[in-house]
C-alpha cells in the first residue's frame, strides 16, 4: 500500500482524502500550520522551505506531490537529485511557479499566447506600453495567486515599487498585452510518469476581481474541444508535467485561444470534477502520480456548474445558513473547507448537475446567495 | 462546526469520511483495534461495551452514530438517559439488533414478511417445520450478520447447539419459512429526527454465500419502487429510525415484497450511491443524524452497479492486480478498504454506471476476476 506525501494543508490536499480514500492508499500532508484545511491527514507540520524537513516528510512517503506551487525548486531539485520521486518534477514545475520561464517555454513550442516581454527597467516597460497600450498587464514572475501580483497599467510609475524590487522577483518582472477576451477557459489534463494522459473537458471558467467564481463543465461551445485539448496535450507533453495540470486560457471572439496561466496540481476550475466526472481531479492526481492507469473524465451527465463560496467577512463561516441552502436546493452538492472566515477568502464551493447550464448557474448562484445570508 | 462520533472502525465509517469532508464537519471513530479500515478518522480505540469507554467518547461528539449494530442496547439506553445523542435511538436500533423484535414489530404495522415463529423448544421447531417444511430457516435473534447466525434446516436436530444455548441468542430463537423468491430487493431510506425521510431508488441485490455480492441500482422493473418505498418509510416512521436504513426484501414470483431483514446504517446495498446517486449514502446518513436537510436521492445518469470485492485469500489484497483491472476497465470506480486480506472478508467494491445493467454487470465482473487475479 502506497503513501502520497502533498506538500501543503489547503483545500486541494483536504480533497485529496476521499480519492485516496477510495483508492485504499495512504495521504500524509505537510501543512504550514495546525488546525489546516486538510488537518485530517497532516502527519507534519512545518517550514517547506526548510530542506531538512522536507527531507525528514520524504523519507515516509512514495511520492512527493503539492497543494501549492511555494517550494522552492532549488529544495525540490535537490530532494530529486537524492532519489525522491518529485511529481511533477521540479523541471516542469518551474514553469508553473515562474510566469517568465512559462511564456518562454510557451513560445519554444509554438503554442498561441498574448504577445508578452520580459522587463529589467521603466524603458522597457513603456516602451512595450507604447507598443501594446495604452493598458498592459504587469506580473511578478514568481509569488503571484488569485489576482495578487498582477497589475492592470498604463506606465511605468504604477508599478514602481515592483521595479525597485526587481530581485525579489528573479530579476525582472512580465509583461502582457491586455487581452480583449470573449471568455475565459481552463482545459485540465492528467499525465503518467509513463507517458499516458487524459484530458477532462475543455470549462468555462468565470472570474471576479482575478478570482475564480464560477466553473461551466463542459464549455457551452464544443467547437473549442479539439484546439484546447491540443495545446494542452503539447505543453503536458513539452514540459514532462506529471500529475493534474490546468491551463487557462483566453477564449477571442475570433474562437482561438491565448494561453494565460498554468497550474501543476488540482485546480479550482476542476472541482466540478467530484460530481460531475467519471474520476475527479483528486483521483486522477492520485494516480498519476503514483503512475497507476487514468481513469475515464467523461461526465456523468451533461453539465457540471461549479460556484466559489468566499468569505464575506471575517465572522460567516457559512454553518449558520448552509442548512437553508441545502433544504432549499437539494440536488446541490456542498463542500465547505473549515477554514475561519475571511473576507475574499477560498470557504468552499457548490456544485450542481443537470441539463440545462444556465439554470444550474442560476440555482448555484441562489444557493450561494443563501449561504452569505443575503437572501 | 459540529463532530460526528461513529461507534465501530470499518469500511462503513471509513465511507463515511468523504462525506464529513465535503460537508465541512469533523468525524471521530471509536474503533475496537489500531489499523482499523477507518483509521483515518480515529480517535479512540477501545471496547465499545464499557459504558465508561462510551461516555468518555460521548464527551466530545455532537451525536454518536454507528458502523454497526454490536453495541448492546442497555448501554445506549444508559447514555441516551445521560442526555447523549444516539442516532438511530436505542428504540429504534434494537429491531436492527434482534431479529425477533424486528419481527413481533412489523407484525404490529401490518408489513409483509415471511411467516415466523419465536421458537423456545425442539418441539416448537418441529411443529413449524411440519406446516412450513420441509426446508425452513432458523435464526438467531442477535449477532448474526452476512449469513452467520442463519441455518436452513429440515430438523430441529440441526440446531442443538443453538437450542442448548437459547440464553446465549435472549432466550428463544427465530423459524421463517424458506421463501422462495424471484430475486432479492434492498430499499434505503434516510430519516431525520424532525421526520423528514428521502428513499432511494429500489435496488436489486444479488447475494452469495449469505453475503451481498452484486447490486443493480435502480432495481430493473420499475413497478416495486411504489410497494418498497410505501413499506420503508412505514418502517421508518413506525419505529422513528434516525440516519440510514436498508430494507432487505424479497420479490416473490408475483411481484409481492417481503420484509427479511433490517440494517439501521449505511449499507452494502447502498454503496452505489457514492457514484450513482446525487446524495450518498453516507452524506446522507451524516445529515440525517445532524438533522440538516437531506439530499437528493435521484441516479446520476441511467444505472449504477456495484461489485464486492470479497477476499480470495489471506495473501491478495488486490493492489498488485487493480491496475491491471484499472487499465482495462477506466471508466469503473475501485473502492478498497485497506483490510488485511482474508478469504471472504469484504475488502473493497468496484461501481460503474450507464444506460445498460446487463453490460455493466459484466464489465464489473470482469474487472473484477482481475483484481482477484483469475484472468
Amino acid at each position: 500500500m502506497q503513501t502520497v506525501g502533498v506538500i501543503g494543508g489547503g483545500q486541494l490536499a483536504r480533497m485529496m482524502q476521499p480519492a485516496a480514500i477510495a483508492l485504499g492508499i495512504n495521504l500524509a500532508v505537510f501543512a504550514e500550520s495546525e488546525g489546516s484545511s486538510a488537518h485530517g491527514a497532516v502527519t507534519k507540520v512545518g517550514d517547506y522551505t526548510d530542506l531538512a524537513q522536507l527531507r525528514e516528510f520524504a523519507k515516509d512517503v512514495d511520492v512527493i506531490t503539492f497543494d501549492h506551487e511555494h517550494v522552492p525548486t532549488e529544495l525540490l531539485r535537490q530532494l530529486e537529485a537524492e532519489g525522491v520521486n518529485v511529481r511533477p518534477g521540479p523541471a516542469a514545475l518551474i514553469h508553473a511557479q515562474n510566469k517568465l520561464v512559462m511564456r518562454k517555454k510557451l513560445a519554444e513550442l509554438g503554442l498561441p499566447q498574448p504577445n508578452w516581454a520580459e522587463i529589467t527597467s521603466p524603458q522597457e516597460l513603456e516602451q512595450f506600453i507604447g507598443i501594446h497600450g495604452p493598458k498592459i498587464v504587469v506580473k511578478t514572475p514568481i509569488g503571484g495567486y488569485d489576482g495578487k501580483g498582477v497589475r492592470v497599467v498604463s506606465s511605468a510609475a504604477e508599478v514602481s515599487d515592483w521595479l525597485e524590487n526587481l530581485e525579489s522577483f528573479g530579476g525582472s518582472l512580465l509583461a502582457e498585452q491586455k487581452v480583449d477576451f470573449l471568455s475565459e477557459a481552463a482545459q485540465l489534463i492528467a499525465r503518467r510518469p509513463s507517458g499516458e494522459a487524459k484530458t477532462w473537458p475543455l470549462v468555462q471558467t468565470i472570474q471576479s476581481g482575478g478570482v475564480c467564481s464560477e466553473v461551466i463543465a463542459p464549455y457551452p461551445s464544443l467547437s473549442l474541444s479539439e484546439p484546447a485539448a491540443d495545446i494542452t496535450h503539447s505543453i503536458a507533453n513539452g514540459l514532462g508535467v506529471t500529475g493534474v495540470m490546468a491551463v487557462e486560457m483566453f477564449v477571442l471572439a475570433d474562437g482561438s485561444l491565448l494561453v494565460n496561466e498554468l497550474a501543476m496540481r488540482p485546480h479550482n476550475s476542476g472541482h466540478f470534477s467530484i460530481e460531475g466526472s467519471n474520476t475527479s481531479q483528486f483521483e486522477q492526481h492520485l494516480r498519476a502520480v503514483l503512475d497507476l492507469p487514468l481513469g475515464d473524465t467523461g461526465m456523468r451527465g451533461g453539465f457540471a456548474v461549479m460556484v466559489n463560496l468566499l468569505g464575506v467577512d471575517d465572522k460567516n463561516s457559512f454553518y449558520e445558513h448552509y442548512p437553508t441552502a441545502m433544504a432549499r436546493y437539494p440536488s446541490v452538492s456542498f463542500h465547505l473547507y473549515q477554514k475561519t472566515a475571511r473576507l475574499g477568502r477560498k470557504m468552499g464551493h457548490l456544485t450542481v448537475l443537470g441539463s440545462n447550464h444556465e439554470e444550474l448557474l442560476e440555482t448555484g448562484r441562489k444557493a450561494r446567495s443563501l449561504i452569505y445570508g443575503e437572501a
